[in-house]
Order: structure tokens, then sequence, then C-alpha cells
């Protein structure tokens, strides 16, 4: 009894990860989709998300299923709770990656990104992508060290987002004023992706070590 | 003793409408402080949201402590993890209010609201308002016809969001790209603080009936 239970928590970590695959396709294709006002790269971005919110769904009927049938307690019940946390934070991450691809539709034919901030923005992709690829070995491995690292992506995910601003706020910004809310908008989609799997990678973590990774921190210092 | 559970049920209750007061005033000095440019009362909401996270984490702490002990199952348990979740809402409707506090402090002495999108970004700080507190009365109340009214309020904040769109990107803007900037996200910050409003009461409706809103809706048809 105790062993399928055990399986079925495999099965959800799977399942979590099975979400950063498909989320981290939809960033990488909605980048991609922004730079290169690819049409159809977006829509496939848009009608991929109900994958992912199916999954999200799946999780939290499993989860609900297992706490009833098997009322864990401690750990393992830490470990459901967590599971539903991580689910949510990569459903977000999902609809941030549809976010974008609408902005791509909106602006098609054109590119929303004016040429000077093509390769802030293409970081600003490379960069998420890379953070949601970290977080699902995160969530496969629960491998602590690369979970501290989302952190460093992170702030480097901050600097290019002021690079943004600075440029658009620069007297030499030709581009007026649709550009702008576009890039602030897709500027704040690529920020609070980042942080989402900052979350993620910070709850396998808590799991695994039962501190957060602040006092972690402090205690490498 | 499992009187005293109950009890303590009922404290988690409380934190979290305390915490709908907190967040209905940040809410309520932001958008203020947004229009007006007063910097004392962004100043306020700034420093007064640590009281907003304190909170989230003695809930969290508690919900923690009550699941250990007391092995709870069931509806229970299912009441434990939605005021999780209700809290991790609330502290995120406590971060959009210190965005738009944050907006009007950068631009003071001026206000980030050009005059004639004053009286949009008025009722959007209204509609804010008072689906705060709806949702804490839905929370204290558990009046579930309450709970499906929010639906309607985020349906005019997205349309009063749609019209600050419109006037950034009409012919007539006159206000270049620095207030188109923060116009755009103090709007996202408002359409956001709205979302985590109707999952609140999403959640107190789905805690008391067994069903999602969307289900009780096609019922009610």
């Amino acid at each position: 009894m105790r062993d399928a239970y055990h399986e079925e928590l495999d099965g959800l970590s799977d399942k979590l990860v099975e979400m950063t695959r498909l989320v981290r396709s939809a960033m990488a294709r909605a980048s991609t989709a922004l730079l290169d006002a690819d049409l159809r790269l977006a829509e496939e971005v848009i009608s991929a998300d109900e994958h992912v919110n199916k999954l999200e769904t799946d999780i939290e009927e499993t989860v609900f299923e297992l706490m009833a049938r098997q009322q864990p307690v401690a750990s393992d019940l830490r470990a459901l709770i967590t599971s539903l946390r991580m689910s949510g934070d990569l459903e977000r991450m999902g609809d941030l990656a549809v976010h974008l691809a609408k902005t791509a539709r909106r602006r098609h034919p054109e590119s929303a990104i004016p040429p000077e901030l093509h390769a802030t923005v293409l970081e600003m992709g490379q960069i998420a992508e890379r953070m949601i690829a970290k977080a699902g070995s995160v969530i496969a491995s629960q491998d602590v060290q690369m979970g501290l690292e989302l952190d460093a992506d992170d702030d480097q995910m901050d600097r290019l987002h002021r690079r943004l601003f600075d440029s658009m706020l620069s007297p030499k910004w030709r581009h007026g004023v649709e550009p702008a809310v576009d890039i602030s908008l897709a500027g704040r989609y690529f920020e609070r992706f980042a942080d989402h799997a900052v979350h993620v990678a910070e709850d396998v973590v808590y799991l695994v070590t039962g501190q957060h990774p602040e006092d972690i921190g402090e205690v490498a210092d």
C-alpha cells in the first residue's frame, strides 16, 4: 500500500517535469515569435497552453485524491502541498508565455521589438528558457545546489529588464508609444516568469532541506 | 480536542479577513497616491506591506502545525489548503498595491496619471477596493452569492483596463513614452489585483459548495 503511494508521488513529480518541458517549449517559441514576428509560432504557443492547464488540473486531482485516501503526514503531506504550489507556478508561467505570444500576434506582421532591443529580449528569452529547464532538473533530481543557482539567473533577468526601461526612456527612443506599451508589458512577463521559476526551485530546496533558500545562503556566507 | 481545532480554523479565517483589511487599505492609499502624487501615502503603503507578509507567514505556520498535529481529513484538510492559497493571493495583492505606490513615488512630485485618465484610474481603484472588501466579506460570511458577484466586477475592471490602452494608443495622446510605460504597468497591476480577488472568492465558493463557480454558473443558466 505504502509503495503504491510512493509510486503515485513519483508520478506527480513526472507530471511536474512534463509541465516544465511544455512551458520551456512555450517560452522558446513565444520569444522567437516576438522577435521574428512569427505568427505560426505564436498561434502554436496559444493553442498548446491547454495541455499545461490540463496537467495542472490532473496534478490537483491526484493530490486531493491521495490526501483523502492516504491521509499522509509530515513530509509526505508537505510534498503533496508543494506539488500543488509548483503546478500553480508552472501554470502561470504557461500563461505568461501565452501573453508574449499574443503580443507577437497583435503586432504581426511587424515585430513588437525594435532592432536595438533584439539582443536584450533575445537574452531575456534565453534566460527564461534556462531557468525553466533548471527548474525541471531540480524537480527531477532534487539537486539543491542547482536550485540555489536560479537566484543568479533571476538577478540577470532583472538587469536586462532595467535595460529595456533605460532604452525606452532614453532621449534616443524614436519608436513612440505603442512599442513602448508592448515592451513594458513583455518585460514584465519575462520578469514574472523568472520569479515563478525561482519559486519552483525554492519549493524543492525547502522540501529537500527543510530550510528556506535565504537561510541556506546565510549559512554559506 | 476537536473543538479547539475548529477554533484554530476560525482563527485562520480571522487572519485572512485581517489580511483583506490591510490589503484594502493599501489599495485605497496606493490609488490615491498615484492620482494625487501623494508621497506620504505611497511611503505608508510600501512600509505597511510587511504586516501583510507577516500574516501570510503566520497563516502558513499555523496550517502546517495543524496538519502535523491534527492530521485532518477531507473537508478540514481542504479548508487548510484553501487558506494557504488564499493567503498567497492576498500577499500578492499587497505586492501589487506596493508596485502602484512605487510608481507614484518614482513620478513624485508629478502625478503618474495624466488628467484625462484620472476618472478611469479612480474607477479602477474603486473597483479594486470593492473587490477586496467583498473578498473579505465572502471569507467571513461564506456568502456564495457575493462570491459569484466578483466576476462582474472583474469584467468591469477589464473594460477600464482596455480604455487605458485605447487612450494611450489614440492619436490624441500627447504625453509621450514615460507616462505610457507607467500606465501600462499600473493598468496591469490593477487587473492582476482583480484576478487575485476573484481567485480568493472562487476558493471560498468551492470550499462551501464543492463546485467551481463556472459550474454553478452553468446550472443557473
